[in-house]
């Protein structure tokens, strides 16, 4: 089935919804990948999901269960009995159910805690314990863990035997007596090994893992340089306590680059739910702070102007090119300091980079400032003196302007390449020292600059 | 091995490099990551990597090969022997060999092509073939695929035979004689069924697949919606071409979130290579256009600026507002855009939501709009007012600053959502609508209010 049909198929399912056409229904849904399902229910509003949802096996319900937003996650298990909810929470990966268990209101947790059997609840309390953003609090700890003295036979036996609860039975831990983490073997080196082999003998020795308390962006990043499909997480003994999955390293990557965009759009990231589903004042309170501050700071541009105000009655075309120089010193900064900080994030630069970065921005910012200042003077002399018909545009005028130019972008580039990398060192997000900060900046030193030149080119 | 060692290895292996201890060498590499072992030769430098390289085992050696920079490919590559080389290619997996291909001039890709065997030849170009950024172009050809008839024990046979050669064995294809894709089969799946089993009883046949010509960025986000391990790649007869595995989809997931960061930032994204690997003037290069652009665009500003200098002779307190109003709308409306762009690239947004959105940004905007134009109104009457004292401050300007404040964050939240739902719907990457482009033309139109209000309540 080729995606593109989910979006029709909503019809149908709402059309034998109507009918009461059950068990095609049935049908239908079991052929339907759990994301779909979800979606489709989502199109087709909450009430008649409960009904929907009751039609699915319950592996596949428990696998929409988890894809579905919190709102109807929260409306259907308010609707559940409790053998209904204990059937879902059993067949649900534990950290699936941490997910959800994060979203819901205090007493609904309850209910669910309740129903989980007291291993599950046991597993899901240690890891609610772990905090935000860190490896412990997305592992799960369904892994298959082996024994070093095992031969490969006894080993395909026990993952045949406990295999169909784990997240992943691809890789594989092993681990001594007391827990610690001594080697990896994956599925394909079990299948490819003779029975009578010794997992010791063959497994991979040169274990990478992370600990519980490490930041989930460094997990993420983990997955990105060495291509794995699970990594090991353990405690400070080394003892194997869980496992992060690939898919939800993938979820880290969008939502932490999710948030970088963010940041450097001057939002501050409160919370990782989709466009649609974030109301209208919670937007508000995500921009305002923001807002607010960079208005406040721009305070300084408005004095500088306003120290310059004989300045600028002597020459009032100096103010025409204002907006020009502050959008494309703003501009300059951005783009040094949006690519300074996704290459921070990706690894790609250290702190220890800066003289190196300074020195490559300074001479970017020397080719681009002297194009523009040769590209502007040429416009200013030729379409708003000679087309437009400006006459107080004069030569003297246009050297201003092209000097300031090269100063500002100099600066831009300088300041907007310096600042992430110092926040990083600092232990601040750079994301934050992006494009809108920056720009404020820039704006300030840029003004004084272009009328300090001018003052002294123009003589006023 | 914890990562941080790597740092310190580097030493020790340039160390043991130099005082020539070979044996040693070979296995401290050994037990190392084919990344690390990357990022230890480019710490070390290309003339003694040769000598290192050659140390390792054929498989690692492939392996740390692929994670390597082109520079260090190609001049390792130089080096090696037609034997040697032959060794390398046979090891690779056919869509590295394509990636590492891509990246070499002419007369290096002829000789790999000569080494490679007949097999591997004409499979890489095949891959070769297709578009840059499709699913062919990121496929790899090495799958496994089962025949519906099949046994659960021969199918296990069969993997064990031929998977050493594969990218991935977790996720078998099962397809018919005219190699037509009808079901998938997971490694779970047959190792936790019973021997007899015939295949096509306990397949998955509703397959999600991609055509080879679909865009890679679509690609990867199914994997990020669905969770996937692999995804087929079939052509238009849905035959089975290839798989993308999920670590090229992260590749490709990083790539596609740098691109649209870049964009954002008035940046031509012109390569993927990181940071410190680009040259000053291809960063130059990626830089001016927009610069130039959005510069020329500014004129416009500068035309209403010019067009309305009576009234600015006549209370020149304006201007010190400029640089602030400017400002708070290019904020504003990049929140809005970079908001939509994202959520539109992650499909959380459509061109159809476009009211829905347009309602959403515009109640937001008010807010935004109300709150900061009564901070600002706050701000000058005391500080700019009785602090600078700057008497020429009076309630009419106070006024005239905030009604436009309020008229701007509009302004710019309308325009900074509607334009990339627009550009989306007609085809273009709605990135390029962020931010500076849409500062440009909120600049201009906030300016234009800013002066008439100005007009009308100061009588200039």
């Amino acid at each position: 089935m080729e995606r593109t049909n989910t979006v029709t198929l909503f019809e149908t399912i709402a059309t034998l919804l109507e009918k009461k056409r059950y068990s095609t229904l049935r049908d239908i849904l079991t052929t339907m990948n759990p994301f779909d399902i979800a979606a489709a229910f989502e199109e087709i509003g909450s009430e008649k999901c409960a009904l929907l949802f009751r039609l699915l096996p319950k592996e596949l319900a428990a696998d929409t269960f988890v894809e579905m937003d919190d709102d109807m996650q929260e409306m259907l298990i308010h609707g559940f009995s409790d053998t209904e909810l204990k059937e879902i929470i059993d067949e649900l990966y534990v950290d699936d159910a941490v997910d959800i268990i994060e979203e819901m209101p205090a007493n609904v947790v309850k209910r669910i805690l309740r129903q989980a059997d007291p291993q599950t609840r046991k597993e899901i309390n240690e890891i609610l314990k772990y905090p935000e953003d860190s490896a412990g609090s997305i592992m799960t700890t369904e892994c298959v863990i082996l024994r070093p003295k095992m031969t490969v036979e006894e080993a395909i036996k026990r993952i045949r035997r406990t295999g169909i609860d784990k997240e992943t039975i691809y890789t594989c831990y092993v681990a001594d007596d007391l827990a610690t983490l001594i080697g990896i073997i994956t599925i394909k080196t079990l299948l490819l090994s003779e029975e009578d082999e010794i997992l010791e003998n063959i497994m991979e020795t040169n274990v990478i893992s992370v600990n519980t308390l490490d930041d989930q962006e460094e997990v993420a990043q983990m997955f990105n340089k060495y291509n794995f499909l699970a990594l090991p997480v353990v405690d400070k003994e080394n003892r194997i306590v869980g496992i992060v999955t690939v898919d939800d390293a993938i979820d880290v990557m969008e939502e932490e680059a999710t948030e970088d965009i963010q940041k450097m759009a001057a939002i501050t990231p409160t919370t990782d739910k989709p466009y649609d589903k974030v109301g209208v004042f919670e937007t508000f309170l995500s921009r305002i702070p923001w807002l607010l501050i960079l208005m406040i700071s721009a305070t300084f541009t408005g004095m500088i102007i306003t120290g310059f105000e004989d300045a600028l009655a002597g020459s009032l075309v100096l103010s025409s090119f204002i907006p020009m120089l502050m959008d494309t010193g703003g501009n300059s900064g951005s783009q040094a300091s949006v690519t300074v900080i996704r290459a921070l994030s990706l690894g790609e630069i250290a702190f220890k980079d800066i003289f190196k970065v300074i020195f490559k921005e300074c001479r970017v910012s020397l080719l681009c400032g002297v194009t523009l200042a040769a590209a502007n003077f040429a416009k200013i002399m030729l379409f708003d003196r000679l087309v437009l018909g400006n006459m107080s545009i004069t030569v003297p005028v246009a050297l201003v302007v092209c000097l300031t130019m090269i100063a500002t972008i100099f600066i831009a580039k300088f300041v907007g390449c310096t600042l992430p990398m110092i926040a990083n060192k600092l232990g601040f997000d750079p994301a934050v020292m992006a494009s809108p900060f920056i720009t404020t900046i820039v704006d300030a030193i840029s003004l004084f600059i272009y009328f300090r030149i001018a003052t002294s080119i123009l003589n006023i």
